[in-house]
């Protein structure tokens, strides 16, 4: 058994200063850390990332004939008279000899003054370069003559960590003074000496950029396209004609390494730019081009065309087949192998291709936007969405959400302004979140292998590596020292009736009643079992998992006509942080002038300095576990008189956090003596651990905190890392010999169609470890057995202050607080917290409320920074939702 | 709608034979067709197979290394004296100018003779071509003495779909005669002239060759190993010491495609032999060895190392980050790029990375081993089976299941025999399956992307292409004509609650009650909702699903003391083919004297000529129909005068098949009546579609057999192709307007974490598509409306023709049959099937029973091909079972 105190020994131990010296908006508190950066960028006009097959496969020179092809094209349908494409090459390495938006700024100029015999417009062209390795910048000004450096600021720019500030810029206006000016813009972000991988560069020219940084310069170089906006250019004027395009150039092939070591594919995706694959058409080509797409599609991204130089192979044909029609492969003419060759010819012979390549890569631009707009509306249409009201969603509240990226979901705002941005997660969709990118693209690997390797096979008297790998792991882990034995299903509520069905026959079993069963059978049944269970607690929607809980908003006969309620329902003391304080909220029938107080008033014994005291085993020996203990065999006594039939079957309960009650902390202690209070009456213990499961709430099982162990315990979401649905109720090797005989209809008769399905059993496999390992969790402390504290207290206290605010209660990934709200703006169907969820959504946080209880929710592996911000934010919006509901209240007065 | 003339149109119609006309073992019946290849291999010495990042990146080369280091070190633990090593080039282009097969048999010849001084031992080479295109063959003779052909059979073989048995076979006795004889045994299987991808020179040289005749080829390739086993060689004598290694070479690159132009990654997928992926060192190999790793992972595959040669770019670094350090990296030095070395020197450089690599190897082969051996102990330890007596399932009755190839499972057989066979999935998983292979790899890459674009990511309010697809595709699909609402949830349990709660609320809504709910809900309740139902349906595991359920072996007490049977259960006509006529069996309460026969008898109502004379819709017109209307109005009656309180509030039934029941099909007429009683009365209808639904019975809505409509219906299992967990109720707007009104608390709350998960979705979109597109599913007939006969229908009837089969039904994916049985061999709990099936898993089908049920069951491409063999090998064993039992019968006589 874990004993409580080691696991709280490396909790902070500060001195709590009393709530009057703080003030409301102390300077110290807000964090002046910079900001990851926040994804987002204009969907206003087309913005394409272009990747390589392999390195050396032709990719600026497609960029280059995209260029042309958009900038020389005639006004058309889609194409307004003025046009602005924007080249941008975020890492390059082997520069100055090597420059790619050189490249392109220069062959575009080469392919103007070589077509265009008599223009009749200009057309701005300028190339720059921003930063470059000291050693590639030494580079350039010793090379002289051959660049032409425009430097901005200073010469050379300033050093900063390996980097120069190159400002390194060119220009050219191409052509008569037309109609119209057009304009080509070329930007190199970063630049290295050596031609070898970007990691490798970095590394050896001391020039390492981390992948915020360069991700936050190429959200700037997105931007770009937008200083035009509302004048002639973008698509302010033109309707639904494309005047921008952008083109982001990666370096290599889809997995080479950036500057910081991490794959560009993984360090892009943030952005999850539509992507053009430039595949390779040699020998070998037809098997790197599948796999480069492959890769990308194991990142979420959506390729749009394939393009690749002919080498006779006909490389074509097996790729479309492949690719069954679903992306267009085009085939560019074969490239001259001269080096003086100025490849002109080359372009005007391909000119077919890149227009083709143009017009599809405008046509899937035009494709999603028209789909993105039509979505809300569709999905208003069809979808049925659960425990929503449709009536009170109009369209201009839907979400479309486009990806997720870790916590994050990627968000087009396309009613009002056409971008897409970043929103936190904080629902964390329903409590079944916790992967950051990284593991993500692990489970996304993961879930394309167990699927190619097992789809789905039969469980029963069957085994395969997933189902076994992941029943050990939950044996070793959340059912450590107690279980023995894995039921897979699909989902907390099944995992649920699982759980009643088991210990209901462990209750029989133990009570000698098996014997009585025929008797139960004939007509009028003479045994009737209930649960043992809290107010407030909800276990799951099914008709059984909802017998076991009490009447609530879910069960009433419009809901569930079939509801009866069969339980014995306990009233619980809570917890939580109100006004600073941590304090105990005892119900009426656990009367205080009971306990034995002695020296010490009620107070001492319902207030905390900190949390973690709550959770001290030194409270089994206070009055109040006395006082907890007489209530519950006073309450259980009255039951067994009420009927000679009836049966405390089980209890069932969700340690420590009752969630879709209202984040509810019930008194661990409280908790602690019900167990005990089963137990040593025989009555089988169920912990429901669907939502605290898996360092929901700071340690891999909150059974833990609460330092005792059920007979059957039941598991899922988070379980799976939130990719599918899984669940597993696990039990005690006791219970499962209720249920061994010689004949089958003693057998638990209960099944679901994909029971321990490989992907899930994959999944969870693969979260379980990475979760409890410290090199990809680096929030475990105390030896991996406990998640450092994320929300940070002071903070919390904060917030709790607040007027507008009831109770909060922070614990593991978990931080809820309750609206003070009266009447109907109380409970489940209020709609109190709508403004205040909305201006977060502003803010890039998504929360979802229940009722008037709002909450944040993490990661295991969250940074505290990033927790600390979405604080911050909810601090300032609570703010500003109290003073709004303040001045409404004085100005109903 | 869709008219059920129009569907049955293509029918077959052929005069039915009278049934004492067929003999039981009528040739013809059975076919002489080849039969696909059963893929089998053995696990007593290690396969591998190498695959390359690219192509010319070394993996011959590393092929000859492992060669000589496994035939020339010294004996040790892993190693006994005497060993074979067996290299296998299933496809060879370029040849016979380019012959890795032969290069491996030259350079270890070399090796040999270089490394080795005084050897003590010898080794007998060989090196032996099969077979070559025309043009390779030409080649092969106009070379004369480079190559020294020993021809087997005949001058240059004979002529065979342009290719030639070739024969070619070279060996040479190297060292003294040792203390024992080591073997080398090179082996191309196909040759082709041209350096070109293997698809290319086939379709050049008009010599294609079938992926089946490959991978029978290789199959007989790998049985090499073990034709020496029992002697000195193998894993016989030698204990756990590895004494054979087999190792087969592909061409080009991971997904190069082969002969016959399915990417090699995919050909050679139904061995899934564990990999050694040769990396690519240069510039850009990082990027293309980790795409080259995920388009293997993509396939199933479990990659054991991987080795590339270096290039002085340290790829190593990135790549074991990349990987985690789960799979080793080796590195090899630096290849002479001079053509003319003999690469001796190199080799001896490379010994001890050779050396690594094939310790790397055998450990990773044993670990397997190990693994199988321990993981039927390991199941019964800590699994626990859902409806599965663990008391009856001792351990050499666990299955392993290694993976999934389509249809097909991969077992191993390590108890008795070390060996890897493949068995036909018959009980579908638990009627999810359906895919082929090609479809389980689209999957699996769909799930990449969906995993890496989504994970998952919260619903209600929200929405997402995979879920808005998947929604729009099932209204048109099995929704189409009615429903226009989506509810998403996990399994066909959940969907049932959801459908009964959205049932019972448009019941209340039509019939004025929701007005009567204040009443309900005070105290005494007044209002008591149940289901109509039939008996012998099933709905599901969860309580409110079994509550619309007839009392059965799932329903007692010791199950679910909670479950009292909320309906009234009607006793339905069933139908089956038996002794050759397809008959209809009426219940008691269904008097055929009542019947108003006029000038046919009741034989004539209840007999058929051809099964699908039971859906005409001409029926409607019989005194049979009426017979079931006035059986159903009474009983509806009956119920509605013994309580005023209690209402019938929906209809639930499985549309034609009731599943676990016992495959029982329900007489079509029957339930159309039923459904227009009910929609007579406005009582809701719920169809379960849940095994019936997405072609399981030859079309996609069960719904069109019947040719009527629900307003509700539930779906799950096949629809998202078998991978992973998604449900769906589909509703209509009437249906859904019950919901509608100004507060939350009117809506349906119900929902599931995972509701509209992105994987979910995404597989069933794809599914969804790719059974109904006649592109990829070659069994439509009929407008895309219908699937072929898949089970031979003349077969069907021998099969019930058997004595020990009481009646058998054969409709789209499934065949069912029920074994004459009395006593406790009758019903669920029922063993009586033990031996039948166990005799079928040794013919490598994996049948699962219904107590004296059985049944196939394949998917929607599954050809009819492969489901006569199934048909073939079930009736032979048929024939067996029932002589077996009337020996016994006769031996207790």
């Amino acid at each position: 058994m874990f004993p409580l105190s080691a696991l709280f020994a490396t909790a902070r131990r500060r001195i709590l200063p009393s709530p009057t010296s703080l003030r409301l908006d102390h300077p110290k508190l807000f964090s002046t850390q910079p900001k990851p950066p926040s994804i987002e960028y204009t969907l206003s006009h087309p913005i394409y990332m272009i990747w390589g097959a392999n390195t050396g496969v032709g990719k600026t020179l497609v960029s280059a004939g995209l260029a042309s092809s958009f900038l020389l094209s005639p006004p058309s349908l889609s194409l307004p008279p003025t046009r602005k494409f924007i080249y941008l090459k975020p890492v390059q390495t082997g520069f100055p000899s090597d420059s790619d938006s050189r490249f392109v700024y220069n062959k575009f100029s080469q392919i103007f003054l070589h077509g265009i015999k008599n223009p009749s417009f200009t057309v701005l062209a300028s190339n720059h370069v921003l930063k470059a390795s000291i050693s590639a910048a030494d580079s350039v000004l010793a090379r002289g003559s051959d660049f032409v450096p425009v430097v901005e600021t200073g010469e050379g720019g300033e050093l900063e960590s390996g980097f120069r500030d190159l400002g390194l810029y060119e220009e050219s206006k191409l052509g008569e003074d037309g109609a119209a000016a057009a304009k080509l813009i070329c930007k190199t972000m970063y630049g290295w000496r050596e031609a070898v991988s970007a990691h490798l560069a970095a590394e050896r020219e001391g020039a390492v950029v981390e992948d915020s940084e360069v991700l936050e310069m190429l959200k700037r170089g997105l931007g770009i396209g937008l200083e035009g906006r509302g004048g002639c250019e973008g698509s302010g004027e033109s309707g639904d004609k494309v005047g921008v395009f952008s083109l982001v150039e990666t370096a290599g092939g889809v997995a080479s390494p950036g500057p910081s070591g991490s794959l560009q594919c993984d360090l892009y995706r943030p952005f999850r730019l539509p992507a053009i694959l430039v595949g390779d058409g040699r020998l070998g080509g037809i098997s790197s081009t599948i796999s480069a797409y492959e890769s990308l599609k194991l990142r979420g991204y959506d390729v749009v065309a394939v393009v690749f130089e002919d080498h006779g192979l006909v490389n074509e044909v097996p790729l479309l087949s492949y690719l069954r029609n679903r992306v267009p492969v085009l085939v560019l003419p074969p490239i001259p192998q001269d080096m003086s060759d100025t490849l002109m010819e080359w372009f005007d012979e391909a000119q077919t291709v890149f227009g083709c390549l143009k017009e599809t890569m405008i046509s899937a631009y035009i494709q999603r936007i028209e789909r993105l707009h039509s979505m809300p509306k569709m999905a208003q249409d069809i979808f049925w969405w659960p425990f929503t009201q449709h009536k009170l969603v109009p369209e201009e509240a839907v979400t479309i959400i486009d990806s997720r990226c870790g916590e994050n979901f990627a968000v087009p705002k396309v009613l009002n302004n056409n971008f897409i941005t970043q929103q936190f997660d904080a629902c964390a969709s329903w409590w079944t979140q916790g992967p950051d990118l990284t593991l993500q693209i692990e489970l996304a690997r993961d879930m394309g292998y167990a699927a190619a390797r097992f789809g789905h096979v039969m469980f029963p008297e069957n085994v395969h590596e997933p189902a076994l790998e992941c029943a050990q792991l939950l044996l070793e882990g959340v059912g450590k020292g107690w279980a023995s034995r894995t039921f897979f299903s699909d989902n907390g509520s099944t995992a649920i009736e699982i759980a009643l069905k088991m210990a209901f026959r462990k209750f029989l079993f133990d009570h000698g009643m098996l014997l009585d069963l025929p008797k139960a059978k004939t007509g009028d049944r003479c045994i009737e079992l209930k649960v043992l269970a809290l107010r407030g607690s909800y276990h799951g929607d099914t008709l059984g998992a909802m017998e076991a809980q009490a009447p609530s908003s879910y069960t009433g006969f419009l809901q569930q006509p079939w509801y009866t309620g069969r339980g014995l329902f306990l009233d619980p003391p809570t917890a939580f942080m109100a006004n600073g304080v941590w304090k105990l909220s005892l119900p009426e029938r656990i009367h205080p002038e009971n306990v034995n107080v002695e020296d010490m008033g009620v107070e001492l014994l319902t207030a905390f300095r900190l949390r973690d005291e709550l959770f001290y085993k030194s409270r089994d020996g206070s009055s109040l576990a006395a006082c907890y203990s007489s209530y519950i065999s006073q309450a259980l006594s009255l039951h067994s008189r009420m009927s000679e039939y009836s049966h405390i079957g089980a209890l069932i309960i969700e340690p420590v956090i009752q969630g879709s009650g209202g984040m509810l902390m019930v008194d661990p202690l409280f908790q602690r003596v019900l167990v005990e209070e089963c137990q040593r009456r025989k009555i089988p213990v169920i912990f429901d651990e669907v939502f605290t499961g898996f360092w929901r709430l700071g340690v891999e099982s909150a059974a833990e905190l609460l330092c005792c162990q059920p007979d059957i315990a039941c598991f899922a979401k988070l379980m799976t890392g939130g990719i599918v649905p899984l669940a597993a109720t696990l039990a005690t090797d006791a219970v499962f010999n209720a249920f061994v005989g010689d004949s089958k209809l003693q057998a638990l008769l209960h099944g679901h169609s994909y029971t321990a399905h490989a992907l899930g059993c994959t999944a969870a496999a693969k979260s379980i470890k990475w979760f409890k390992d410290s090199k990809t969790n680096i929030n475990l402390i105390s030896e991996g057995s406990l998640l450092k504290e994320l929300w940070d207290m002071d903070l919390v206290q904060q917030i709790s202050l607040l007027r507008t605010v009831d109770r909060v209660v922070a614990l593991g990934t978990l931080c809820a607080l309750e609206l003070r709200a009266e009447g109907s703006n109380a409970g489940y169907a209020s709609l109190f917290a709508r403004s205040l969820l909305q201006n977060l959504r502003e803010d890039g946080i998504y929360a979802r409320p229940l009722g008037n209880v709002i909450y944040l929710m993490c990661g295991p592996c969250t940074s505290p920074q990033t927790c600390r911000q979405l604080l911050e934010k909810l601090y300032r919006r609570l703010e500003e939702f109290g003073r709004a509901n303040e001045n409404l209240k004085s100005s109903q007065v």
